[in-house]
C-alpha cells in the first residue's frame, strides 16, 4: 500500500543517517508485521521509563483518525509509558472498527507493561479508509517488545516511513543549570505536508525532568517554528502527531516550574533545533523534490503575518514550478505576496534571491542581472528573501519545488 | 512572452466558438500591436454607447497592477465609454512607469472618443514586472478604433488570451418585464486561477438599462457563484478584473431601481449563467487539464462553508493528482474536507463519485465497487458529491486535474 513508486532516495537527502544519542529511559524497537504489502518494517514500539512526562501537538483536521482522537483524549493526563506507531494504514475514517483497533492495542500494551491505559500513545500513518483487522497491532506487541534497545533509532525511524525515501532523525545536547541533557527524535513525512502538520509524525525524547505543562508550552512554540513552517503541497492529513516525552532520567538537574524560566532557554534552543532539523529533512524528502527552498520574510506587521506571507509563497504552485524550471520568475513571488492577504507595501517591496537584489521600492533594480540569477537557480538549495516594508515581523519557511516527480508519485500512489 | 509551450487546444474545450449575440451599443475590435513576441493579437478595444453604466469586481491581491488601481479609482463614477485590454504584459509591479502607461492610454482614448477620463477602463494581462514603453498602447488606439464592429466577439476574445488555448465567450437572452435583453461576454484565463480571480479577465455586456448600483450588486453575487467558485492552482493574480457594462439600448424596458426587484430575477439568472459558462470554460482550459471536475458540497453549515469545503477539495494537489491518475482515492477527499476547517461530521460524511456511493455515516459502504468506480474515473468530466452532515448549506465548485502538463507549462513559461 505504501510502496514508493520512485524508489530512489531524494537528491536532497543528508549523506548519511546522523549519529543519534541514546536517551536514558527510552528503549526502541521496530519490525515488519505485514501491514505494508512490500514486507518493509511497519511497526515501531517505544517504551518509556516510569514517571515519563509527555506533551503533544496534533492535526487541526476536522476528520481526525481514531489514534489522534485517543491521544488527544489522554493527553491532559500528561504521562506516558509507550508510544506505538504503525505505518501502511492510517486507521482513519474507519468508524467504530478503527476505535476497536486502538482499544485492543492499548489494552494489550497495558497488560504487557503494567500501567494505565492513559499512558499508551498510538499513531498510525498510511492509506485512509481501509479497515485494519482488530488485533493486527495488538498481536505483535509481545514480540516487538523483545527487540527493545537503546540504540535502535534508525530502525525506529525506518518503521514509521510511508512514501519517505530516507529515515529522518536528529539529536542535540542542552544544559539545564549544570546538568547536560540529550534531546533525540525521529520523524516521517514526505507528501501531504503543510502547516497544521499534514501526514507527518514526529517523536522526540529527552531525559530532562520537566512538568508536562512546561513540555507542552515548549513543544507548541517549537512546532510553530518548525513543523508548522514547512509545506510540500499545502495538504493537511487526518493523522499528524508530534509527541515530546521527557523521562526525567537525569542527575543534578534543577527543578523547572515554568516554560518562561531562564534556566530552560538552552533546552528550548536545542528542542527547536531538533524540530527544525527534522522538519527540514521532511521537506528534503518532499515527493518529487529536486530543490530545497528557504524563504525568509521580513518587514511584516508581525511574526504571524510574516509566516502567512512565507507560506503563501511556499504554497504557490507557480513559484514552486518556476524554481523547478530554474527560472528566477520573481513576478510570481510578487503575486504570492499579494494573495497572502497580509499587509505589504507594494511600493517598498524588496525581493532578493541568493543574495541578488531583484526589486527594491516596488520595482526592478537597474543592476538586475538575469544571467547571474539564472546560474544561482541551478543550485540544489535556493534562498528567497522578501521584505514587505511595513513592520519588523520576521519568519522562515521551508518548502521544495513542484516537479513531474510529484505528479508521477501521486497520480498513482494507491492503485 | 506569453507563448503557449503546449500549443494544442485543451482536450476539454467546447467543440466550436459559441454563437454570440451582438449587444446594441457595443462595438469591438482586436489586433496585434507587438506586445506578444509571437505576433498574435494582443490589444482589444470595446467602445460603448453614451450613458453606458458599469460595474466591476477586482482581485483582492495586496499588490495590484496599475490598471486595476485605475479601474478601482474610477468605478464609483459608474459610467464607461471604452474598455481597453492588452495581453502579453500585465503592467504590474512596474512602479511609476506603469501608471504613466495607464495615463497615456486613458488620455489618448479621451481625445479620440470625447469623454471623461473616468469613463475609460483598462486591463492588462501577461508577464509581471516588465516595463512597457509609455505609449505602446496609446499609439495604437486610433488604428484599432477603425476596426470596430458589432460582431467581433471572437477577435476580441482572442486578443486578450495569454496561455489560453481557445477563446472563451458566452451569450444568453433574458426578460425584464416585456423587454428582451441580451447578455454577451468573453473571458480569458487558464493558469493562476483561484478564488479572488487569479489572472482572469471577464468582460460582459448587456443592452439592459440598469443603474450602476444595481449592476454592481448583481455582478458581485454572480461572480461569487462563478468566477470565485473555480480554481486551477490556488494562485491569485495582481490583475483580475470582471466588468459588466449596460448600454441601456433597449426599447420598452421597465425601470429597475433595486437589485432585489422581482422584475430583475430573470436578468440575474441569465447573467449568472453567462458567468458560470465563462468560468467553466476557464477551468476547461486549465493549464495541462485532462479532466473537468465538478464538486458539489451539501449539508454544510452555510453556503459560504460549503464553498470553503468545496474549494479545499478543489485546491488539494492530492485530490487533483488522484483524478489525473484515474484513481478513485476518496481518502484524499476525506483529508481535504478535514483540512477545510469548516464544521463537518466525520460520522455522517457521505461521499459519492459519479453516482456511486462510497461512504455513508463515516465509513465505506459494503456495496462499494472499486472496479465500477475505476471505469467512471476514465471519463473526461468527473462529478464528486460530498455531504458533510451538519446543515443545509450547498455550493458547487469547479476545477481540473493536476497533470504533468501543468508542470511542463509552468516550469518554463517565462524563459
Amino acid at each position: 500500500m505504501s510502496k514508493s513508486l520512485i524508489s530512489t532516495v531524494s537528491p536532497l537527502s543528508p549523506k548519511n543517517f546522523p549519529p543519534i544519542k541514546s536517551v536514558p529511559g527510552v528503549r526502541l524497537s521496530g519490525r515488519a508485521v505485514g501491514l505494508k504489502t512490500s514486507g518493509a518494517k511497519d511497526l515501531m514500539f517505544a517504551e518509556l521509563a516510569r514517571n515519563t512526562k509527555i506533551a503533544g501537538v496534533f492535526t487541526r483536521s476536522r476528520c481526525t483518525s481514531a489514534p489522534v482522537d485517543w491521544c488527544k483524549h489522554i493527553l491532559p493526563h500528561g504521562k506516558a509509558r509507550a508510544i506505538i506507531v504503525n505505518s501502511g494504514n492510517a486507521n482513519a475514517f474507519t468508524g467504530a472498527d478503527g476505535e476497536i483497533v486502538v482499544k485492543n492495542t492499548v489494552n494489550k500494551a497495558v497488560q504487557l507493561i503494567g500501567c494505565s491505559p492513559k499512558e499508551i500513545y498510538i499513531a498510525s500513518t498510511g492509506v485512509i479508509g481501509e479497515p485494519l483487522p482488530p488485533f493486527s497491532i495488538a498481536d505483535n506487541l509481545a514480540s516487538i517488545r523483545r527487540g527493545l534497545g537503546i540504540r535502535a533509532w534508525k530502525t525506529a525511524a525506518e518503521s514509521i516511513m510511508t512514501t519517505d525515501t530516507f529515515p529522518k532523525a536528529a539529536s542535540r545536547l542542552a544544559r539545564i543549570g549544570n546538568a547536560e541533557v540529550v534531546i533525540s527524535g525521529f520523524a516521517k513525512g514526505s507528501g501531504m505536508i503543510a502547516p497544521d502538520m499534514a501526514t507527518m509524525l514526529g517523536f522526540i525524547f529527552t531525559n530532562a525532568r520537566l512538568p508536562s505543562q512546561v513540555l507542552q508550552k515548549l513543544l507548541f512554540k517549537a512546532t510553530k517554528n518548525s513543523f508548522n513552517s514547512i509545506t510540500v503541497d499545502g495538504d493537511t492529513s487526518t493523522s499528524d502527531t508530534v509527541l515530546l516525552s521527557a523521562t526525567g532520567q537525569v542527575i543534578g538537574q534543577p527543578i523547572v516550574k515554568r516554560a518562561s524560566d531562564l534556566i530552560v532557554a538552552d533546552f528550548y534552543r536545542a528542542l527547536e533545533e531538533v524540530c527544525i532539523d527534522l522538519a527540514q529533512q521532511i521537506v528534503r524528502d518532499g515527493e518529487g523534490a529536486q530543490k530545497f527552498i528557504n524563504i525568509i520574510v521580513s518587514g511584516a506587521e508581525s511574526k504571524r503575518a510574516a509566516r502567512v506571507i512565507g507560506l503563501a509563497i511556499a504554497n504557490s504552485p507557480l513559484v514552486k514550478t518556476a524554481v523547478a524550471g530554474e527560472d528566477p520568475n520573481w513576478g510570481r513571488i510578487v503575486m504570492a505576496v499579494g494573495k497572502a492577504g497580509e499587509k505589504a507595501s507594494r511600493d517598498k517591496l524588496s525581493i532578493d534571491i541568493g543574495g541578488n537584489t531583484i526589486t527594491k521600492d516596488g520595482r526592478r533594480v537597474k543592476e538586475y542581472d538575469e544571467l547571474l540569477l539564472a546560474n544561482y537557480m541551478k543550485k540544489r538549495d535556493i534562498t528567497i528573501s522578501v521584505d514587505v516594508g511595513v513592520g519588523s515581523g520576521r519568519a522562515s519557511v521551508w518548502t521544495c519545488d513542484l516537479t513531474h516527480g510529484y505528479i508521477t508519485i501521486n497520480a498513482d500512489y494507491r492503485s
